[in-house]
């Protein structure tokens, strides 16, 4: 392990830009990834952990990356269903990886949280790219977990810019408001990286065409994943609604901004996350009046260097 | 009358920005007044009614305009108080004006409106300047009152800015969010004069200064009035967290809006009013997604060239 890696827990409901999130934080240098916990989402926890388990082969690490499967559904609702349309049915645009050898570990992934906390106090950043259902469970558990983490770069919410599941409401958080109210108002210090700045961070065919013909030989298989994977993606946001020629990066741009934090513009604000309303469940709401009184401070991301981001993500497959 | 007058009913709970619109309205030349109707807001509803007989009064207007009281609390919620911070004990900034001999009608305001509507049907237009109760219960008598009503302009709703009540719920709105409901939803055509524009045009005591120097000999008492009771609130926008050395003119610009509509940039949005939860009561939630599907459609005033219209709005007087 290098003297600068950081220290990351990677929490996966892994789909297709997990996937590829994941594949970017096994193969920067800067990083020393801790473990993968999995949660419900995109699919089935079951099948988070089994593509979670897959993509690690995939990317032929040079250490044992553990994976800890976590909760089927959220703290108190019941399951909403999944994230098939976007992501597939098997939750990676529907390619077929090969089954790995590896198991997950025989833990919940609320303890492996906690465990790791207590192993690297004040040295763990979590990288939560899903439902926030097990960092919820862990601080049910030890509220001091809050003072033990670093940092938590959150995948979710939207501030300025339109939800993508109601009006308002980004689905990580939608997904399981209360699990996200908990996180929010824990007093973990929070970069939320939401949808103002992911639904700026479009890859296009060019950008993986390019990718295919310049990446290393030893990348070839992995750089063959992403491209077949993203076409299920592709093919979602050009033919639903969103009438787009490209796709958004948000979970591959939520590690980015974990590791290179520059990589955005943030500007600290309240959030609270709504549980109540039916149109505005998992709202995160950012009480921006000059006096603002309601939520818990976040450093909510406003704005990024897109094209840049972009190309760095995908320069570690080069 | 003039063969291109509007003929306008004014909805008010007539405070301090009410009472310049609605002195605006009477000096206007391309305005017929129809009717004043009240409503419980920033005052009491039978305050709200005595400030516009004195106002009528102080206008000196070649004409009768019939004032008639309405709602004195919301369609299904308890009454939460008034806003006497920001307009004083009696609405008008503690100036005290003259009573007048005019009485209000012996009918209900939304008898009135929908009267009115139909002596004038497909000509009224409806400048709402507060909680939207009257027009709701006028809705709930009949129905048909959305195909009879020409255009009605609502001062209410936050749609890119933050709230003044909550986070994200304007005053009016917030103050009867079921009522906004139903007018939103009643198939009115609709134009929303926000905090998003209204925010933005703000007055000084600069502009006040010349008015005085500069309005003519008849109008001196109904300047007078004007920079009395607007020192209430300007002191109410700089000593309040709005650390503001000028202050909003909400219903001012609504009126304006109402006769010139240009002078300000509207996008039609599908608009739903929220009525659930605690944070977000009487939000004013947009469905800005591509496939909007939440919602009725309105006209959003998203922008306003606000010095014209600080200067229209001061010009009837010089």
């Amino acid at each position: 392990m290098q003297p600068f890696e950081k220290k990351v827990i990677i929490d996966a409901d892994t789909g297709i830009d997990d996937a590829l999130a994941i594949l970017y934080a096994l193969k920067a240098t800067d990083v020393h990834v801790e473990g993968i916990t999995t949660v419900f989402g995109n699919i089935s926890v079951q099948q988070a952990t089994e593509n979670t388990l897959r993509i690690i082969q995939l990317a032929k690490t040079t250490y044992e990356i553990p994976v800890v499967q976590g909760a089927e559904k959220p703290l108190q609702r019941t399951l909403q269903g999944f994230s098939t349309k976007v992501h597939g049915e098997n939750g990676i645009g529907d390619v077929e990886l090969p089954p790995s050898a590896q198991k997950a570990l025989g833990e919940e992934a609320h303890e492996f949280i906690l465990r790791k906390a207590d192993e690297l106090p004040n040295e763990l950043i979590i990288v939560a790219l899903g439902r926030l259902t097990n960092l919820a469970q862990a601080l049910q558990k030890d509220a001091t977990l809050a003072q033990k983490i670093k940092h938590v770069y959150v995948m979710g919410g939207a501030v300025h810019v339109p939800g993508n599941v109601t009006p308002v409401s980004e689905a990580n958080i939608w997904g399981d408001p209360e699990a996200a109210d908990i996180v929010f108002s824990s007093g973990l210090p929070i970069t939320m990286v939401g949808l103002d700045v992911t639904m700026k961070t479009l890859i296009t065919q060019q950008h993986l065409n390019y990718l295919q013909e310049h990446c290393q030989e030893e990348n070839k298989d992995i750089v063959e994943f992403i491209n077949e994977s993203l076409q299920f993606y592709f093919d979602f946001y050009h033919t639903s609604n969103y009438w787009m020629g490209a796709a958004p990066l948000h979970d591959p741009l939520t590690m980015l901004v974990a590791l290179e934090p520059g990589v955005v513009k943030t500007q600290q604000m309240k959030i609270k996350v709504e549980c109540q309303s039916e149109i505005c469940q998992g709202m995160t709401v950012a009480d921006l009046r000059r006096n603002a009184l309601v939520g818990s401070p976040v450093q909510v991301c406003i704005d990024v260097e897109a094209e840049y981001a972009v190309n760095k993500l995908l320069s570690v497959f080069l």
